[in-house]
């Protein structure tokens, strides 16, 4: 079955679907809006979770697991929150056999569940932070959807934390976006955006919302992760009360902050290019495959002795040998580029003879070396440390090129046909959903780095403005 | 806030529910047999997972995903599967605010819409064996509920995988038992009894089950996890079809398998007492607890200055420091004994000025030692592998002891009074239903070892018997 993916320049969201399906990341399933991870794809995401979930550990946090189900009225208790929820829900009326007397919400997101528990929980300040992750699914009934981007179930991780007072709560807020861009950034080579979201932009029930915010190949954005300061919020809808040191009864500061397996779309836009997947080594399921080359019997035996022998000097690296018979060295070539494995290490016979191996790397086109075999050890960790940096630069690179700094309404419209625009807004509704309207393009953020400037007039308007927002078109 | 745990003498149910609530484990959810895992409870059953995962890959398995909602006509293809599964089933009807044209399942288990996916990407018998598992939640309508034991919604793992032939299946579904079995073993001192499940107790739609079984505190069965020889059942009713070497269309075999956070219940209720939990030192989340003890402030800085270095020798282990001020070493004694901790260090200020510590066994009441902190990185590990041996050793007593072999219907049904009886039976199921009527012991498994005995007569009705059977009260 030959395989073909469709170029970007042709037709890029056909690229981007080819490119999932042809790598096997994930396929449809036979459930509207929902979508299988396959191995290739799982093993990616096992990667994301690991390189996430260390660092929630190492900033205090720890795992649990709460329902499924959360019963109708629990989403009832926040007026903002069922507000945005409700369009989107799953709903199960029947278990058992029986109609249910209360249907069952299949969460969306679980603020109001672990409200209900946290509540329980907390008595004292003693009890104080309450500092929790979940790994889960999560359903929201999408109409338009888009592997790993946008799906009715998804995964995610979703933390939930109490705090004493608001200034501990917003502190979280931003640690946790730090965090998010830490691994952004670091392990999947994507340069990011820290910024506030706009009041219309927040989530349901947020008194503030957070995110980061990149920008794919095709120029537009995707959220990458959002961390929110709650408030009181979810406090007060669901009781959670805590004494103070002066015995008297406060309600809690709470948080909560998301990513999903977007990111890993993310992953595939910001890297990918024509021939496939190009994978950041810290989050690729295979950092090297082999291939050996062999043609008669006796290379067979030489080449495979070379490749063991290559496998096992590699100790802290995952390595995938491919040393099936049915297929050709080009044909594995051309497949685990198309799979993004960020380097290849080619072995012939000729050079075993001479102790040598070659080494392609998947993000620069044609970039091939000649290597000592004693050598591979020291040098693959090295490449790989080299190809990280390198595709977070490039990514950077490609980033700062296509964002621009519109100062009037025409620029900016100018600006978001064509990537970011960095522009002053005033903070109106009313300038934000003109440029919708007429744009498409929405605030991602206002961005917590400003860059140094002062004030400045609203692109939009021209009224005074004292921030300056990323305008773009988003996944 | 005291805590008080029923003793198990007195009401070995209660016991089991205050030990899970005490411990923090796991409390009740707002959601009708719904359950919250918290976050010692979890960290238990990330490291069950762990184990198992571990060797899932190492036997050649990869991870993926697949949907939470199956199509209700997907769960009607296999006869007997609808028939087993249809009165447990949560049923979603609307979504996104409109009754849907056809009602989604909330898998009960996935056979159903994997195999549905199995049947696209399996075209040939180079895509055979087809080796995968997820980590997922499901969702069973019960009736009568407990904690971890059985839940609405649980945590497991199932894996599903299809072969070429009905040997390989066979061989796979015996290797996946073998697996459960070692992990029982091995990180969960659980022993089991390995064997197969007689007709009327099989998976709804498997040709044939097998089982491992357990014997909890309480003398009764728990099925800690079971394998499925599914043979062409869904390979037929989902056209999972592969062409041969000989280029013609054959049907494969398939085999599911799987563990859920049940198998915390049984480390809860084989190892622990009266004081509470006794984790076995591969799941504990900390396999030892370290107790500052001081009363000024002198011996204060001095013994946590010695806790610092307990701490950093022991590489390893995972430990927890529990230096909390405002609870007293006794009480943190009967915390961490509650809490199952397999190994508790106390250092004093007397044992740090000669250079030692005192070393507390969880699963022995009473044993203490004495041992130099210049020793600790050495002995500790020892003792913990000491402990899980043990632990074992003593669960395995424990079954042997309370493991009968009636050869009459009046010992039989003594024996499952107080324990397993494993007794001969002629395979009738008769015979299965009147023990079951008159005693509410069940065939537990048909045990793959049977000892070596030759054929006998059935306890219950005394036709000849080529096999014996596990007879037990189960959970």
């Amino acid at each position: 079955m030959a395989k073909k993916i469709t170029p970007r320049s042709k037709d890029y969201s056909r690229w981007y679907t080819d490119v999932i399906q042809q790598a096997e990341l994930a396929d449809y399933a036979p459930v509207k809006g929902c979508m299988v991870v396959r191995p290739y794809g799982y093993a990616l995401w096992e990667n994301i979770k690991d390189g996430l979930d260390r660092r929630f550990k190492a900033t205090g946090h720890v795992n649990a697991y709460f329902p499924l189900f959360i019963p109708m009225s629990f989403l009832q208790k926040e007026a903002e929150h069922v507000e945005g929820f409700s369009p989107e829900l799953a709903v199960v009326t029947y278990g058992g056999g029986k109609e249910l007397e209360e249907p069952l919400v299949v969460r969306p997101t679980s603020e109001t569940i672990i409200g209900h528990m946290y509540a329980q929980w907390v008595r004292s300040y003693r009890d104080l932070p309450i500092l929790i992750n979940q790994w889960a699914n999560v359903v929201r009934w999408e109409m338009r959807t888009r592997l790993f981007l946008r799906t009715t179930e998804f995964l995610w991780q979703e933390g939930h934390t109490v705090h004493a007072t608001y200034e501990e709560a917003q502190e979280e807020t931003l640690r946790m976006l730090d965090v998010y861009a830490d691994f952004a950034e670091n392990d999947a080579a994507i340069p990011v955006i820290k910024g506030r979201k706009s009041e219309s932009e927040k989530f349901a029930g947020a008194d503030t919302s957070y995110s980061i915010e990149a920008m794919m190949g095709d120029k537009r954005a995707l959220q990458a992760g959002t961390s929110h300061n709650l408030g009181q919020n979810f406090a007060r809808a669901f009781e959670i009360k805590y004494l103070d040191q002066n015995n008297e009864l406060q309600y809690g500061w709470t948080t909560s902050w998301g990513v999903s397996w977007r990111i890993l779309g993310a992953v595939v836009m910001v890297h990918g290019d024509d021939q496939g997947l190009v994978l950041p080594p810290k989050l690729a399921p295979y950092q090297v495959v082999i291939v050996p080359i062999w043609r008669s019997e006796d290379e067979k035996a030489q080449v495979l002795e070379a490749t063991g022998r290559v496998k096992a000097a590699l100790t802290d690296v995952r390595v995938k040998v491919d040393d099936r018979e049915e297929y050709s060295p080009g044909w594995k070539f051309n497949e685990w580029e198309m799979r993004g494995v960020p380097l290849r290490i080619e072995i012939g016979p000729r050079d075993v003879a001479v102790g040598q191996v070659v080494l392609a790397r998947r993000d620069i086109a044609g970039d091939k070396s000649v290597v000592p075999i004693s050598e591979l050890a020291r040098r693959v960790p090295q490449m790989l440390t080299v190809i990280q940096a390198d595709m977070l630069e490039r990514a950077r690179q490609f980033q700062k090129e296509n964002t621009y700094q519109p100062t009037t309404y025409e620029e900016l419209k100018e600006a978001v046909a064509k990537g970011f625009a960095l522009a002053y807004w005033c903070g109106d509704p009313e300038c934000e959903a003109k440029v919708k309207d007429e744009t498409k393009a929405t605030t991602r953020c206002i961005p917590l780095d400003q860059g140094g400037v002062g004030p400045g007039r609203c692109a939009i308007c021209g009224k005074e403005a004292t921030e300056r927002a990323i305008f773009a078109r988003a996944y």
